[in-house]
């Protein structure tokens, strides 16, 4: 069970089903393929919130009833820092007095409960990393939050359609084989490896 | 990707698909389980064709036509040696003169295709090994070789209830891991070794 070059995917992904609601079970022409869904879907939405910055069009959801957050003063520090990418994204938040901030919409796929974990968890890696630090990598760094939060989860069960979709949007990325941390989002069992497991010539 | 205990496998055994219509891909709840069809086929069938030394109850089909073969003359001599091993199995040979036999009955589970291939396999395996083996290791042979040839052959689309079926039968044998030749049926793949695969903790 390996991680597999982006190159070696091609398009005839069948998928099969679901492993402990976790993982999508696939087959193409090389064999087997393991998809870790969460780090799949992470990689599709990293890629769209990358994206915006060239076509500019975030999609948001409106809350039904504005969320205040009360931010600590090094939270309240970094949030000029953000604040431009996060409306980027699809926020929109307004600083009211003192440190607390009210959020008026977030990112149309990010679940509005996961709101305030994901404002507090970006803040936080502003403020430790802030200071000589490229606006490229916090892009990306806040692109990859909001990707982990957005996310399907583990040990969720999906359709066979949902499969299919993740899969496509999958293959349409930068790098469908690894999540916007690096880790693999596919693993790859070949012929060969079964045939050999079972002592097959 | 490992052969697994017979002692690890429980009831709950899901068929998922087909690999290559050559693997079973199921689930149970360990993770991942890869079943060779084949070998899974090969061990019920010789299960079954050794239970029937006990129950002396062989299934037979009887051909339209009777087919005749010509032995070598190794194979002649070999023929008194596995004459009532092959009856109780479900043949139904008859010695015509010299070097020919007629085949009226093969077992029940055999291709009559396959037929003439696995009479040679037998006689052939015996000339070269006869002298000075136990009877029980001739009955084992012949059962494998049987097995073998009558078992569900790779590249062949399983419908989920044949899988089911297979399944369900491999789970009842003395050894539902192994093939009769001591390879592997069953391959497990655990939780733990695919989230090893992912990277997650």
């Amino acid at each position: 069970m390996k991680g597999i070059a982006a190159d070696k995917l091609d398009a005839n992904i069948r998928p099969l089903g679901q492993l402990e609601e976790s993982f999508i079970l696939a087959t193409d022409a090389e064999g087997l393929l393991l998809i870790d869904q969460h780090a799949a879907h992470e990689r599709v939405l990293f890629d769209k919130y990358r994206r915006l910055e060239e076509s500019r069009r975030p999609e948001s959801q409106n809350l039904l009833v504005p969320e205040t957050f009360d931010l600590t003063p090094a939270q309240a520090a970094s949030f000029g820092e953000v604040a431009d990418e996060l409306e980027w994204l699809g926020f929109s938040l307004t600083r009211l007095s003192g440190r607390t901030i009210a959020v008026r919409a977030v990112p149309a796929d990010l679940p509005p409960a996961e709101a305030r974990n994901l404002l507090a968890e970006i803040l936080d890696t502003v403020d430790a990393e802030k200071r000589g630090r490229a606006r490229e990598t916090l892009r990306d760094e806040i692109a990859a939050s909001l990707a982990c939060h957005a996310a399907i989860k583990v040990n969720t069960a999906l359709t066979r359609e949902k499969m299919r979709w993740l899969i496509d949007r999958l293959l349409l990325t930068s790098s469908p084989t690894t999540c916007p941390h690096g880790r693999p989002a596919i693993l790859r069992l070949t012929k060969r490896d079964i045939e050999r497991g079972f002592q097959r010539p």
